[in-house]
């Protein structure tokens, strides 16, 4: 699976850094899905091999602008590459009245169907190739969510101890229960190869935080997640200057949450603008060292443009410039 | 007078060319005027001297996606940097309803008031410090407007042949008729300094066009500028091959009609993204050669970060990276 961060800052944009936007996909497979889109995010696909006419859902955490203001962009764009195929945004609901005001306001005609799913009212999966999809709710200023995606389509094996067991001989029927096909025998019973499949290994989980101040909302899910991405808008100290009123983590808050509940792999996004990249003064580092002192697990903190991959066996990765994974990524 | 472009694609941006936006201003003075805005324009800002706490006006051309999606971000830029002056929008009227849309479904409350001006109805000028602002009516598949600015503020002498054909001796009154005051004699006599003044020089005019595949509208109001800032999407051959539908200008209909109305400078913009920087295939050199074979005034195809300088003379010069306009330009 990779993890591609089209945008790393919150609330506006700077020279290295761009608002919310994360794409994840399986490793050589085309579709992919798009998790906020702030405004620029169609710029940001640009330097990546990514595209519009792959998309196969965009999923948006909470209506704020620096998560959704690149949406019109982007679906005109997509029209304008000729996209056909129908497709899915999950988001808070009126994102959709949001929408069709702009393509009524901008004379906007899109040449494929939007499908949109009310994220405050999905309570099962959203199936997509690749991935099944479900919400996490959170805590912000606003309705915010969490995305969980768990890979789906794994290679499976026969279950040949069950196959005994049931009294089924080897022959040419093993195979039609292999590829999952309903199998009626000559006595009338029916068997379905699904129950004689068993997953080759455990399936890949991802969770991916949207705006939240309260971390342990994920507690449920992130225990048997191989990564979580979430935001880490300020350090302790800035946090609190602030106040309460933004109703984002800290550096520590997230950190502090990961280790307890043993993440593997803790990704920290969504950066205060005044955290600049380096030079003096404070900066991301400071995010860094601060959630390092709470989280012994894997860190990372997301660039723009990043690629990172997580291995079959849940390992994480930041690619190099110049791996095989970066393939079509063009200089920041 | 400085002209910057923020975006010189038309439709959807590319590596190198963001979608429209273009500022305007008067070296050395902080207030500026932003004419369209279409997504990431605030991004392109960045890399520029110029303040969204400056920004005195935006000028919308039409309600196309290319032209105004970045107005929601950039709104939200402004309010996040502090700005707390009103702000005014000239542009359709349906702008002011889908901003109002925008704010509602994404939460965004800003600390300044917008001051919305409906182009269509918009008969007089708009009066901005440095510049009076008129509309001009334009064809394209939606209402489109080209906008005039007319530079204010010039200085003045006074006019002291009227002075004394009326009979008013030389002292300190000239003084207080020189700084447009309105004075009364003592014999009840009221002058208007106004009535005195002298304009040291014809103030300069400049035209930017929106879309629009008829060129002709702007004969009347042409002939008096320095400089035509017109699109030019394609060449006749793609324009032809595309065929009316989008109703925008090929180089040579726009370089014709500029000769014809012997516009003295001309800078083309909105490219279709077909044609590229350069290598291979067709390119902005092919619009730039159709242009020059039909036009032979001075003639300049913009580049996204590129500051042009109109002098006093009515001079239109391209400037270098590193001069002194440069100043406060980061690297494309």
């Amino acid at each position: 699976m990779e993890l591609i961060f089209l945008g790393t800052s919150s609330g506006s944009p700077t020279k290295s850094r761009n608002v919310s936007g994360l794409a994840l996909k399986k490793v050589g497979a085309r579709p992919w899905i798009l998790i906020d889109c702030g405004e620029a995010t169609q710029h940001r696909l640009l330097h990546t091999p990514l595209s519009l006419n792959n998309l196969h859902a965009i999923c948006i955490t909470h209506v704020h602008g620096d998560h959704c203001y690149g949406l019109p962009g982007l679906l005109a764009s997509a029209a304008m590459a000729g996209r056909t195929a129908p497709l899915t945004i999950i988001g808070p609901a009126g994102l959709q009245g949001w929408i069709a005001a702009t393509q009524q306001a901008t004379h906007l005609t899109l040449p494929y169907s939007l499908h949109f799913i009310d994220v405050a009212a999905l309570t099962g999966v959203v199936a997509m190739e690749g991935f099944n999809i479900s919400a996490l709710p959170l805590s912000h200023r606003v309705p915010s969510f969490g995305y969980e995606f768990v890979e789906t389509g794994l290679p499976r094996k026969l279950d040949v101890a069950k196959l005994k067991a049931d009294g089924i001989e080897p022959g040419p029927l093993w195979g039609r229960l292999q590829r999952g096909e309903v199998v009626t025998l000559a006595n009338g019973r029916v068997l379905d190869g699904h129950d004689y499949q068993l997953a080759m290994r455990v399936p890949r989980k991802v969770i991916i935080g949207g705006d939240n101040d309260n971390p342990a909302l994920l507690a449920e899910c992130v225990h048997s997640a191989n990564v979580l991405v979430h935001e880490a808008t300020f350090t302790l100290a800035i946090a609190n200057k602030v106040g309460p009123g933004p109703q984002h983590s800290s550096a520590m808050a997230i950190a502090q949450f990961a280790a307890e509940a043993s993440v593997p792999n803790l990704i920290l996004t969504h950066f205060s603008p005044r955290y600049k990249d380096g030079g003096p003064g404070i900066s991301i580092r400071d995010i860094e060292q601060e959630a390092r002192a709470h989280y012994g697990g894997k860190l990372f903190l997301a660039r723009d443009l990043e690629v990172f991959h997580l291995n079959r066996e849940g390992e994480l990765s930041r690619m190099q410039d110049g791996s095989p994974a970066f393939a079509g990524m063009t200089a920041r």
